[in-house]
């Protein structure tokens, strides 16, 4: 049950985030045509942008939460710290698109991505350093390529936005498309260890 | 418990999306008269009308999860691009409420509706590959008819708007009122399979 | 689960109208000095009032529901219906506390209260109709006095507000605190009943 | 179950009250450069001191709820009342940060503090009273140094508020990271009380 209200909680507040950004687009008092529409354009990428980044980001915490043991009072903090981070996507999302992808937003957003997949890896190691180096997650988890790749991925796209900000923007839709690609690391160890014991007498 | 997990974060979508809608409904800044209510009748309308289609996508992404039999990863994303299309009812809701149903957000409107009823039955096709043709959900849908029905109206809908606006509204109503006539065929079906297993020894 | 469901994704709703009400109390653009805060004391007491009948039709429709042996399709859009009308409650809070409850604000503010009403005695109906006369919820509801005085009371209270206003709020009030008076008529029926099976063999 | 909706709608009020916050850090309407975050500073500090104080007592409902026996009508509506006074965490955040700490605004800041803080101390005590001096809960407050050392801070917060407003902003990062160092009290008497059942026969 005490991982259950976790998840319940971290499933509203992801919730309410994937669906505070749809706020940012603003119905234009226009005349109702279609070109009302086109200085939304920018608004809307990066709200598909955003909403596929905090899906990968709920698909993910689903399954690390799902392999935890048990949910102590730093795990606690260390998902509340995570949700903090997260929660300024939408904030960064709309500046982003009303600013037509301006350098200094592509900044900021890398920047809101970079720290949310620091918190997310400090949620993971506090998972494993409680549940140990044999835990499901631990197994599951293995090299952590994505994990690892992430973070200087983000910062190379921050370095980019000072530069050649269409680049920052290619680097961001890149990590997205790669944590895309189904990450059935969890899953498979979940299934090996329920087989392994149903083989065990 | 995955399963679950899934259909909280739905549910809370869902439901921050219905409620969302509302926040569209501007608190008018008059003389306190019961007069400054009636430019709000078209945005009341609309509201109205995307209320019942929430509830309807609510009812019956309610009754197909309840038959699946489990969720894959690839169930999870297409049930996330679902309510990506729904979380723009209300920007496509508040923007037709706003402009008197212009024809342009008739449009716009319908544009929604086909994308989401899309993503349903997408949603719908993977469980059911999942699950295989003798699963509950397969049997349940039988020749689905209304799933059928729905794109071409919506499309028909689309094209009206662009020619006598008020018939694409109509079209819009119809197809909520066709969907409110209560979906029985997956209840029925889950009833039948319970009823056949109590008589197996 | 079917129950489940309906009741999580109504709390949803409940949450996010009770919590969304707060966002018309507007963050005043003055120099930051307590005399700001005067002209949102209407704003203020209009959510209280509000918050303390979205609390009630909680706690009412919580112990409803835990009384309902099953949910049909009917029940389900009856549910819906009432939630249609209590969305509607912030917006008309808003008008009442922004005009300082002028007369047609406390028109429209009754008739909202008068609808969710009716809409509660519906979804009731409903779940008696289908558990029958000795089902847990017509045992508990008895004569439902309460449930009995409350339209007439709104239906006074929307009459009062054309004529002498204060006296259409003080209504409002009053039945707030006739309902604030805990309602343990289900809790006791479903105790007793409770009890009656423990003393069968 | 009874518990398990008083949480699962205490959860999504609290996910919604920290979501919302965000929504005062508004999207500035200017030229997309750094400079225009600038303004914004006091606006995002307020918020993350707010959103550590509404995870303290998420955290802190959380185990008090898991350690009650039972809900009655009368916790109910004391957590509603919990419930209210941090629902206005949001508007004395945005007013507080958008006004740079101006010295009424950490006031009014104090003050919702203060309230919330009176709330949940009537929301324990109610639990209580209701399992009796031998309850878990009893057991794990114990002198409750916290819970009776907070109120006096925020009331030397709300006076220092008027005299010297940086002493009242220290005051309020104090009493949260006073709340920060875990409080692992109920934790470990559910703990002790786990082993002494696991070791009666």
């Amino acid at each position: 049950m005490h991982k259950g209200r976790l998840e319940a909680f971290s499933d509203g507040v992801l919730a309410i985030i994937i669906t505070i950004m749809v706020l940012e687009i603003k119905v234009p008092h226009g005349h109702g045509t279609l070109a009302d529409l086109l200085p939304l354009v920018p608004v809307f990428l990066s709200y598909v942008l955003s909403f596929i980044y905090i899906g990968i980001y709920w698909n993910n915490h689903h399954h690390m939460l799902s392999s935890a043991s048990r949910i102590s009072g730093v795990v606690l903090w260390a998902n509340l710290h995570l949700l903090f981070w997260l929660s300024l996507v939408p904030f960064a999302t709309g500046w982003m698109g009303e600013n037509h992808f301006a350098p200094a937003t592509l900044t900021l957003y890398g920047a809101v991505l970079l720290m949310s997949g620091v918190a997310y890896w400090v949620l993971q190691s506090t998972i494993i350093r409680q549940d140990g180096p044999d835990s499901v997650l631990a197994h599951a988890i293995g090299r952590d390529l994505k994990g690892k790749a992430s973070p200087p991925l983000y910062i190379a796209g921050i370095l980019a936005s000072l530069w050649q900000p269409w680049l920052a923007g290619a680097i961001y839709v890149f990590v997205a498309f790669m944590w895309l690609i189904p990450d059935r690391r969890i899953e498979r160890t979940l299934a090996r260890k329920a087989a392994d014991n149903r083989v065990a007498p």
